[in-house]
């Protein structure tokens, strides 16, 4: 498995991964019914870079990388992780987030923030605390969860 | 002075307040030197709605309207206002923050959230939270105020 900077030509391999998340609802903000282009364009097109974790030409993960406000905040970027579910519990998550803190650092951010976590998301918040985020803010039912209803947003941040 | 919905043609009126308050650099998550159609493109047509506040003529102040997250959280706006440096101390924010909520409700939204409040601005901070608006989150040195260097910036949200 390698993670490798994604080129417009890998929107295939992510897509269906992209989808199936879309779809769930559970966790992103996205339309569940987004399109492949409009996808396309939120993952790939409009962020500052995006990277594959693939093994034998299978996307296995994917994340974005951007920055998260212009101008004055413009020193702190924003990232978004997916992670396949046959890849799920072998570490993905974390290598993922590890290269993003070294991507960020290298193109001269100083801090990386999640502006919209769902609090019932347990397993993300678990480990993006683990790897150093601190949950600084808390949106009251920003979060329409399809099952649980209106439930909390976080939003997580590091300095780098 | 009346409220009303600015259409393209307005954002000659808008420019001068937009560009005085980018250009100041202490408040908004803009570059310095936008440009006015870089700055049309984010106030007046990525936005949902924007408002302008015209008195004969005069642009004394604007604001947008816009859905902060797509789906699951597609129920939260995300509005920002500007009020020209000659028509302040006078209730115009107020009267504009308001309004937008009135908008919001119409519209069909259940929140409004700010994004990036610079926790500098005293008098943002005050108003919002006398409107009735909750300091929900503080983003550590996430504002690189021109004058005072690295500051907190704040999320805040009202349930309507």
């Amino acid at each position: 498995m390698r993670i490798r900077e994604a080129t417009a030509s890998d929107f295939d391999l992510i897509w269906p991964l992209f989808k199936e998340i879309a779809r769930a609802g559970e966790t992103y903000a996205f339309e569940p019914d987004i399109t492949k282009e409009a996808a396309e364009q939120v993952w790939l097109t409009i962020p500052r870079k995006t990277f594959i974790a693939e093994k034998d030409g299978q996307c296995l993960g994917t994340y974005y990388l951007k920055t998260n406000q212009a101008g004055p905040g413009k020193h702190v970027c924003n990232c978004g992780y997916m992670v396949s579910a046959h890849a799920r519990g072998k570490g993905l998550a974390t290598a993922m987030c590890e290269h993003s803190q070294q991507t960020a650092k290298a193109l001269g951010y100083k801090a990386m923030q999640f502006n919209y976590v769902a609090s019932t998301n347990d397993g993300a918040v678990r480990l993006w605390e683990k790897l150093g985020y601190d949950i600084v803010g808390r949106l009251p039912k920003a979060f329409n969860h399809p099952h649980k209803g209106f439930v909390d947003a976080l939003v997580m941040y590091k300095w780098l």
